[in-house]
Order: C-alpha cells, then sequence, then structure tokens
C-alpha cells in the first residue's frame, strides 16, 4: 500500500485522529458533584475573584489552540477548512505525543484578515497558546503580528518561525560539516511566502551576511514595484553587485547554499552545477521538492534536505513545535521572540553529536529534543 | 471536607479536567508520515473533493462544542469566559463519559448577540453539533434560534431545551404518582429567562392547560408593558380568571404544581400550604433553592425536586443532553425539534420503572438513559 493509501485507511477507522478525555473517572455522585454542578461552582467563584486561578484551576495552562483558515494547507493550497482538518488533528496529537501539551485543532470559515484576528481573540481565554497553521502570505504576516501584540498568550504562526528554526538549525549543522562560517556563507531563498520570509529573516538574525531572496520574478530588487512590507526588507540585505542581476539562476553563480519554499522543479541540475563546490540543498516544497534528492546529488549536491519522511534530512517542523509551546508555557512567555528561537535553533542543531551528510537534524523521535529547545524559550 | 473543598482540591490536583490524546499511539516515523504530512495530505485531497468525507475522515462527526460566553454562568451570574471554564470543562467530560462524545469547551470573550453568532458560525467547521451554555436571557433566544437556522449542525441551548427535558420528565412521572392528568395539572412557573421559558413551552407542547408563567414581576400578562417576543407567548396561555391576581401568592393558590428556576427564597411555607392538595414542588434555584427541601415537606409538599445532588430527585441535565447530541450525531439530524425532545423526555421519565416520590427520574449513571433518550431524536 503507498502512503496515501495507508493513511486513508487509518484516518477511516480512527474517524479522526484526536479524543478528549476526563483525566478523573467519572463512577459516581460524589466525583459528579465534584467536578460539575454543584461542587464546580467553588472553582468558578475562585476564578471570578482572581482570573489567574484559571491556570491553576482549568485546562488553559497546558492547552493549545492549532488554529487555520484553510489557505495554504500543506503543499496543496486553499482547500478550506474542513479539508485542513485532517492536519490540525494531527499537530494537535503531536503536541500531545512529543510535549505532553493539550491541544485542539480549530478550523476557521472566513479568509477575512480582521475577521480571523477578531475570532482568535473572543475565543482565546481556553488557552494557553495559539499555533497558527498553514494560513497564507501575506495575511499570515499581519495575523501573526496583531495577535503577538493584542493577546496575553503567546502566539506563532509555525509555517513561519516554526520552520525556520528547524531550516535554521539544520543550516547551522550543513555549513559546520561544509566547514564555512555562516557569515561567510553566499545563501539564495526562493519563496518569499510565509515559510520564506521568517527563514530569511533567521538566517539574517542568526548573521547570515549574503542573502538573497527570491519570489516567482526572480530576485527581490529595491526597483521591483508593489513590494510588500516583508519583502522590501529583504532589498536591503543585497550586496552591491547583485543590482545587475535578476534571475534566481543568476543568483545561484557560486552560491553555497539552496533553500527552496516554492514549487516542484524549480532547482534543475545546471543550476546546482553553477553554485560554489560542495553546494548545500533544501528542496521543501511540498509534496514534490524543487529538485529530487537522487538528480541533485548526480548534479553534485553535497548536503540535500527535503520537506519529506522518505529521504534523509528531513525539515520537519515536529522537530520544533512542541518545544516552543512547551517552554513558552512552562516558562510563563507571553512573546515567544526571534530571539529565543535563534537560540532554540542552536540547542536543535546540538542535539545531532556528529552532523554528517546525512544527518544533519536530530531524529523527531529523540527524547532530547523537546527540553533542548523548551529551555531556549525563556526571558 | 465539604463539596466545595473536595472541587478545589480535584481541580487543582488535575489542572483542569479534560485532555486531549492521539487515537493512535504515534511510536515511529512511519505512522508519524500517515497521521501528519505527507501522508495526510491524501485525507485532505479527498475532502477538498468531497467535504462530505470530514464525516468520515476526521473528529467532526463525534465532536461537540460546548460554549459559553460567562454570561450566566450555575446560579453565579454574569461571572465572564475564564471562570466558566471550569463548568465547561466538566460538561464536557460528562458528553464523553457518557454518551462517547468527544466535547470540547469553547468561552467567549464577547457578550455581543451578533458577535457570539458569527464567531461560532466560523468555528463551526470542527463541530458535528454545538451544545450553548450558561448564555444569559434574551440573548439566548436569538443565538440559539439563529444558529439553528444558519448552521448545518445541531444546536442546542441546554440551559433552555435540555432542561426543559428533564424537568418534563420529572412532571410526567410526579403527576403520575398524584394520579392527576396532565392537562389537568395547574401549573404555576416562576422565573422566565432562559430555563423558565423552555420548560414553559415544552410543558404546553405536551399538553399543559393550564400554566402561568411569573417572573420578578409577578404573573406575565397581556397587559404588561415591554414583555419580550417570548414573555408575550406565555400570556396567550392564560385562562380568564387569571386576568385578576397578580402576584405568585395569587397564581399558587390551589395549583397543583410549583416550578422554579428563580431565585433562593421566593418559595415560602405558607405558600405551599394555599396549594392544592398533593402539591408538586421543582425548587430549581442555584445553588440555594427557591425554598429548603426539609421545609417545603413539612409544609405539606407531596414531591420535590431540585437541581442539587444533595437531595433526592435531581433535576440535572446530565439525564438528557448526552442522549439528546448523541442521537442528532447518530441519526445525522440537523435540527433538534421541541417535538423531538418531548418525545425524549417522555422517555426518560419511562427510564424510572415504578415511580415514586423519592424517585421520579433515573439515576445519571442509569446506563439504559442515553439509548432511551438518543432514539428519540430522529426524523
Amino acid at each position: 500500500m503507498s502512503i496515501d493509501q495507508v493513511s486513508l485507511k487509518i484516518h477511516k477507522k480512527l474517524k479522526g485522529k484526536l479524543e478528549t478525555r476526563s483525566k478523573i473517572k467519572i463512577t459516581n455522585k460524589k466525583i459528579l458533584s465534584a467536578i460539575y454542578t454543584p461542587g464546580v461552582a467553588a472553582v468558578s467563584r475562585a476564578i471570578a475573584t482572581d482570573v489567574r486561578l484559571a491556570r491553576k484551576y482549568t485546562i488553559k495552562s497546558n492547552t493549545i489552540a492549532v488554529i487555520s483558515d484553510g489557505s495554504a494547507v500543506l503543499g496543496l493550497g486553499n482547500i478550506g477548512p474542513l479539508a485542513a482538518l485532517p492536519v490540525m488533528e494531527g499537530k494537535a496529537a503531536l503536541f500531545k505525543e512529543f510535549a505532553n501539551l493539550d491541544a485542539f485543532p480549530i478550523c476557521l470559515d472566513t479568509q477575512d484578515t480582521e475577521e480571523i484576528i477578531r475570532t482568535i481573540k473572543i475565543i482565546a481565554p481556553v488557552f494557553g497558546g495559539i499555533n497558527l497553521e498553514d494560513i497564507s502570505a501575506p495575511r499570515c504576516f499581519e495575523i501573526e503580528r496583531r495577535l503577538m501584540s493584542e493577546l496575553d498568550i503567546p502566539v506563532m504562526h509555525d509555517d513561519q518561525r516554526g520552520t525556520a528554526t528547524v531550516v535554521l538549525a539544520a543550516l547551522i549543522n550543513a555549513l559546520k560539516i561544509k566547514k564555512i562560517k555562516f557569515n561567510q556563507a553566499k545563501i539564495v531563498i526562493n519563496g518569499a511566502g510565509a515559510a520564506g520570509t521568517a527563514v530569511a529573516k533567521a538566517i539574517y538574525a542568526y548573521g547570515g551576511k549574503q542573502i538573497i531572496v527570491c519570489d516567482s520574478q526572480g530576485i527581490i530588487h529595491q526597483n521591483r514595484t508593489n513590494l510588500t512590507a516583508e519583502k522590501k526588507i529583504f532589498t536591503s540585505w543585497l550586496q552591491p553587485e547583485i543590482k545587475n542581476i535578476n534571475t534566481l539562476a543568476e543568483a545561484l553563480i557560486g552560491a553555497d547554499v539552496f533553500i527552496g519554499v516554492s514549487k516542484a522543479g524549480l532547482l534543475t541540475p545546471m543550476m546546482i552545477k553553477s553554485m560554489a563546490k560542495q553546494p548545500i540543498i533544501f528542496v521543501m516544497a511540498n509534496p514534490t521538492p524543487e529538485i529530487m534528492p537522487d538528480v541533485a546529488l548526480k548534479a553534485g549536491a553535497f548536503i540535500v534536505a527535503t520537506g519529506r519522511s522518505d529521504f534523509p534530512n528531513q525539515i520537519n517542523n515536529v522537530l520544533a513545535f512542541p518545544g516552543i509551546f512547551r517552554g513558552a508555557l512552562d516558562n510563563n512567555i507571553i512573546t515567544i521572540t526571534d530571539k529565543m528561537l535563534v537560540k532554540a535553533a542552536e540547542n536543535l542543531a546540538a542535539c545531532v553529536k556528529k552532523p554528517t551528510v546525512k544527518k544533519i537534524l536530530p531524529d523527531p523521535f529523540d527524547k532530547k529534543i523537546v527540553a533542548a529547545i523548551s529551555k531556549a524559550i525563556k526571558k
């Protein structure tokens, strides 16, 4: 059976992957009276007097909302809230499995930015943190920024900053293997959506000095019209000599690193051959990468990473988000800063004792990871 | 320890009563790939092609939202969304325990009617049903009515129609014991909020002919000004002779049944003594009833029921809501009608083989109940 068939079969059998349960078995009237009326009134009264007690007496302190509007689901695009639900359920299941966080999927039947922000603020009381997921750019930037500033619980759009954390960790180890200093690497990022933008910012924050960001129209130059605020930032990083070139192919000549968060087929063997020796290739388009790993290796790639589980070096968000939110909730962090995530990426990279071309990231089931990341998410 | 102390202790120890869990243990990469990316994409694609498949592949078909704005929590009033959370968690736990439904609490940080309606519509995709809870009257009427008509999943405000189902069942059995026909009983309802209004309508729907509804200003007469649409309905049921009386005390003279969903202390021994012989007294004010059961019995009450677990005849919503939603989801019911709930009340009453003055309702742990009720919720 193909992975698709296995997945469909499992989902049909389970009728959804997530369940909610009472932590206490309700077997008699005494327990019923304590967890529900009349006993529960004492708990409600206590919280009404001091809302901070909600963290002591309710699920709030350990519960994450996994929220999507279904506008940019995996590599499938705008497929709507119901089709997004299996992904959000899966993510909620991973939160529990890897970080012992209770998580619940919320799929929104609106794609209006203001309405998304308002809705999330209205349903926020139950949650200790908000994991935004699969919301398309550029709306996702505004939504994450506004919620971060307007809510008193941690908010992170995982496709942006979760992805960036894992990519940065992978790049730290890949450049270590290639024996080139981070600030001397010439890095080309293709794709300036949610993930590409956050990846570029994380690499810059960690000390990247030669970063070129491309989108579907080529290099993001100052002279381009109608650039979003996010894209404008990239133009200020460009070295003077880049002014004279425009295409991804030109950008890649002599580059050390290609990071693709774009589309299947956008990287050719010819492009890889034009790069510096021992090129590092992260091709994360989903489900089909920008170039298939075997083709990339044949063209001379030194290290190849993808978003897929069926090749070595999977750049998988599950390496980061459980630990990030575990740390945020355990350390009472209201704002998960980019600085914390850079530290988290360093800690994640360090989980691999001796990185090799086929192992730049730890195995998701490595028990060290959540603790390593969560200790970076603190004041 | 008092029940309050036990309850606080349990809540503190558990840090909330509800947990979410993966139905499948995620122990290796193969399972990870099937329940999350890349395998889950096949499920999302299938649902994107036909949204009805969400009921087959996701949690939707078995998941209930328990939603409150914290405006009318238990007998505590408008204590806000965080203080409402322990109650909603408890309710969610009961859904699982009694009807094997997965339920999740949603506490809304708004008390604006339109915003509540819009928010619930936006978050509806994940859920198979909506249980509204502890929302104050008269907003709750509009909210329930609008959501029932605008959503394609069953919606019920439990404080209205869930309560009414249990009260009707209790009344059916109480009048059977008193040996008086339902349509001949003189019934006084005190309290015309969410519960009182729904109780009155259910009793009328079941054939009640002599119903007087009172609110804090006395009998709800046609000549009262500023009556809400809901309250106006009651005036049309009044017998001609009621025109000349105004107070609850007057209404009760010769009455067979008092149903209080009002406030502690509103029913006096003198009033009970003025009622017909063998008066039936349902005093459901929370946590302190309109009259304490021992005082009512001393004044001549024949049957006394309360909302409390520490006296006989507890009128507890847990007798109804699990079975109502179990039936709605199992039978693909989009609209839970009042007619279905009248049938559910009959079935619930029939769960007590031989009703007695101290047992007019079944024990909540009676395994027959959910099946008895759920089979009433069908087309």
